[in-house]
């Protein structure tokens, strides 16, 4: 349970029904005992995978008359920021005007970043978010892209080693964000290839598994000053994890993982330069128990009626648009039915991140 | 915890800061085991009671297509309905025609209709919403006005025991409305006087005292039809108790309470003729936890530094405005700690609402 003072201001997506957004984040910070200031970026009726969706969008109008009141009236004191989906480059810099202002009044404010544009090649936001983005990267203490989201806010096509050494250093050193973290990577075979044993899954079963890997720069305490002597150009530390891939396509899995993972990220507890392992502890968790959601949605969908759970398939759904609204609705997150799993009873093992070791051997520096 | 199937629709207001409206509701409702779809009919930065606040209200036509959108997706499946702020009466007709539509494909549907109007002689609403409640509460399988909405619902004015007899029996008989639950009732004389002593307070502190009436029809079961036969005019059972006032104004309380009723109330597991039962065991519930999540927010407001915790003085906060604002702040709800509460651990003893024998006695038929 988290210390009785802190505070997550929350700016991103509500919906009416189901678990996207605030609603897949809200909630579990709650029960891990954060009260939650919550700031909806748009109002809709429910995600729009169902095909239909529809609400309001909140100009940054909006957002600025609301911020300015809150600070008007001391209400601006969160110690954690998390922002996710914000639809249009207008609103967002309301957004990076509040999280500067934050940043300015609290250096010690946790700011969790999820750039939420889009995902296996699709934007789900206007473009011109990318560049309000990058401009906001240097505020965060953690980003939470998706390999698209990657290669949108670097400009670099993630196919090799090589390519990835380059898009982390262009996050870490270019944009000065000292923890990246990637879930839900496809295991292709040069990732599967560069990975340590200890972390890649038997080799029968890596094309049903997804990698997650955490960057963390070490941020060098007074005592280590000899080592930023010695090493011209200190390079992050990197865990991964591979998990099981649970077949079908599931909405908020990446909102309820970044706000897990905000509320397991406790670097007061941690010695400076033990930055990493606060970070993939933090990440430990929030896989383990957005894994563990994940398996009690997958198991409450099967027990539904043929018709909510037939398989994705675009032309059936084309003849009959509710084959494919009544798929979506049995596969909301089940939340409010696991929540015991996000108090962390129920859970028997933690899937740990494992130290990445050589993981940044023959980068260029 | 609720059955799976078990689903809330929650329409009220929505603020950024603390706890009133669905922040007060949804949280506790989920905590119960609820899945809540949840329809915000304004975004505020926080509650009126700051002196300053803003944001945007939903418009009916807003409403409107959204309920739309959610009833072409077969997402309107709500076993459970919560209504509470809805600041005019066009937007209250939506939610009017939605009740309705549940209603009518779903008549086991449980409605609590919460007629937030206003509180101590004030209205925070249009007072056009009076009519549209009016017609609205013939749909309602609970209510919870307060005192004074008691009285702009019935045009009854409560000054003695044979008004009071009066306004219920226009909201049980005119607009039948099976369950009526008034709660935090100031104990005036004449009420006190009427009160059994089983349920009145210790004389000294009867003015330290809030009174909570729960007034239930009896609804006949086929074995019952005698009764009806015999009794020219059956009237309702009342239940009471009386909780100790806690100092100072707390916001939002009403409508955790009504939420808390709600997540209570399992008519499903009740005898037809136990009714009355089933409703002032919801109220006890309801009650206990209010009472308990007030006295951990009243601790938790003590340990506040002193200028979070003036007591209300118009004079200063007429100088000082931020004086009011601190006040407010430091008396939030304290929902998230108080989480376990919620979740019934913790409880060492339920106040259990007592039947007001005679309660009817001297009422004119």
């Amino acid at each position: 349970m988290a210390n009785n003072l802190e505070r997550v201001l929350s700016i991103q997506s509500h919906v009416v029904f189901g678990y996207v957004g605030g609603k897949a984040a809200v909630f579990p910070l709650q029960c891990l005992g954060y009260d939650v200031d919550v700031v909806n970026t748009v109002n809709f009726s429910n995600h729009s995978g169902y095909g239909r969706s529809g609400g309001t969008k909140t100009t940054a109008a909006e957002l600025n008359s609301m911020f300015e009141i809150m600070e008007h009236n001391e209400l601006l004191r969160p110690t954690r920021l998390l922002t996710g989906y914000i639809p249009g480059a207008e609103a967002l810099s309301a957004v990076e005007k509040l999280a500067k202002k934050l940043k300015h009044s609290k250096p010690s404010l946790i700011y969790l970043l999820d750039p939420v544009m889009g995902d296996a090649g699709r934007l789900y936001v206007a473009a011109d978010v990318i560049p309000v983005y990058q401009e906001m990267l240097p505020l965060a203490t953690i980003i939470t892209p998706n390999w698209f989201e990657v290669e949108l806010l670097t400009g670099v096509e993630l196919k090799d080693m090589p390519s990835l050494h380059r898009a982390l250093d262009i996050l870490h050193k270019d944009y000065h964000v000292p923890n990246v973290v990637i879930s839900s990577i496809p295991l292709k075979s040069w990732l599967a290839a560069a990975l340590p044993s200890t972390i890649l899954p038997p080799s029968s079963t890596s094309s049903s598994h997804l990698l997650c890997i955490s960057s963390s720069l070490h941020i060098p305490s007074a005592a280590d000053t000899h080592i930023l002597h010695t090493s011209a150009s200190p390079r992050s530390t990197v865990h991964a994890q591979c998990v099981p891939l649970i077949p079908g396509y599931f909405s908020g899995v990446g909102d309820l993982f970044s706000a897990l993972l905000l509320a397991h990220f406790h670097p007061d507890n941690t010695p400076e330069n033990l930055n990493a392992t606060c970070l993939s502890e933090a990440v430990s968790q929030a896989l383990t128990k957005t894994h563990a959601i994940l398996l009690m949605t997958q198991g409450q969908s099967e027990g539904l009626p043929e018709e909510e759970r037939q398989p994705t398939d675009d032309e059936l759904d084309k003849e009959d648009p509710l084959r494919k609204t009544r798929r979506m609705r049995g596969r909301e997150l089940a939340l409010v039915k696991g929540q015991d799993l996000i108090r962390g009873s129920g859970i028997s093992h933690v899937r740990e991140m494992m130290l990445w070791d050589g993981f940044w051997d023959g980068a260029s520096s």
